[in-house]
């Protein structure tokens, strides 16, 4: 019917394969390090530390968190506000198994890789088991304080 | 002081260097691909077809939209709204000599896809001078108006 036609030769469908630096073009675009720290009399030092890495995104495109997912090999796919599917790693050893090597030997480009630095240090202040003490979680909410400044979540 | 700290050893600025997959992904995230048909009484279908192809950015990220500007060899970066900054392609020589043919050869992930598939339609419709007839226009903005569906620009 229309042959010659050059937009016929392209796949309506692209690629399902995620490349390493795709990922981090997409992260640099949509994804988010965030330090949660909340009250919570059961902790020792009186608070919840709560780091999660998230990707959101509009739910016509589900199936690359579900890739992302896939990628990491952790964490979950969750519905987020109206419209929007979250990808969200919340464990802490697949944050630090998983998570903070990739983006270590895959580094970010944008001002997100200031985030992901301090949310890296937050890891491993954790991993040292600061976050159990009041004076630990005094350094973890003035590190948590800095981040994700200037970007809405 | 902190010898030792593997958060020592991270460069605390990340490379400048763009991979064309990194583009792909950040384009996936934060990418539009626009055609906007205008009324003009001096077109001869009485319409302007103005195609566009932005990124738009937190200005604390400018650096990264000048690079893309480098990357693809085209556009402009301009003031967004409030603290947004805009990298944008509107020549259609650029459009079809430089942006067609990248993401021809790198597709992208996400549903975008098929807005760049429409985009490029138009672009060759274009080429063949199809947006100058009353057909053409009636074509076009039937393209047009299925394009950025389910996402915000």
């Amino acid at each position: 019917m229309n042959t010659g036609e050059p937009s016929e030769t392209l796949r309506s469908v692209p690629p399902a394969y995620l490349d390493a630096h795709w990922v981090v073009g997409f992260v640099d675009g949509e994804g988010c390090f965030f330090v949660g720290i909340n009250p919570h009399p059961e902790m020792s030092a009186g608070y919840h530390v709560l780091p999660e890495f998230t990707v959101v995104q509009h739910q016509r495109d589900v199936q690359l968190l579900h890739r992302l997912k896939q990628f990491f090999g952790c964490g979950v796919v969750r519905a987020n506000h109206g419209d929007r599917m979250c990808y969200r790693v919340r464990d802490s050893e697949h944050l630090r198994a998983r998570i903070m090597p990739f983006f270590e030997q895959h580094p970010l480009r944008s001002k997100k890789w200031i985030d992901f630095l301090k949310f890296r240090k937050a890891l491993l202040m954790m991993a040292r088991g600061e976050h159990l003490t009041p004076e630990g979680i005094q350094r973890l909410r003035a590190l948590a304080s800095t981040m994700n400044t200037g970007r809405e979540r």
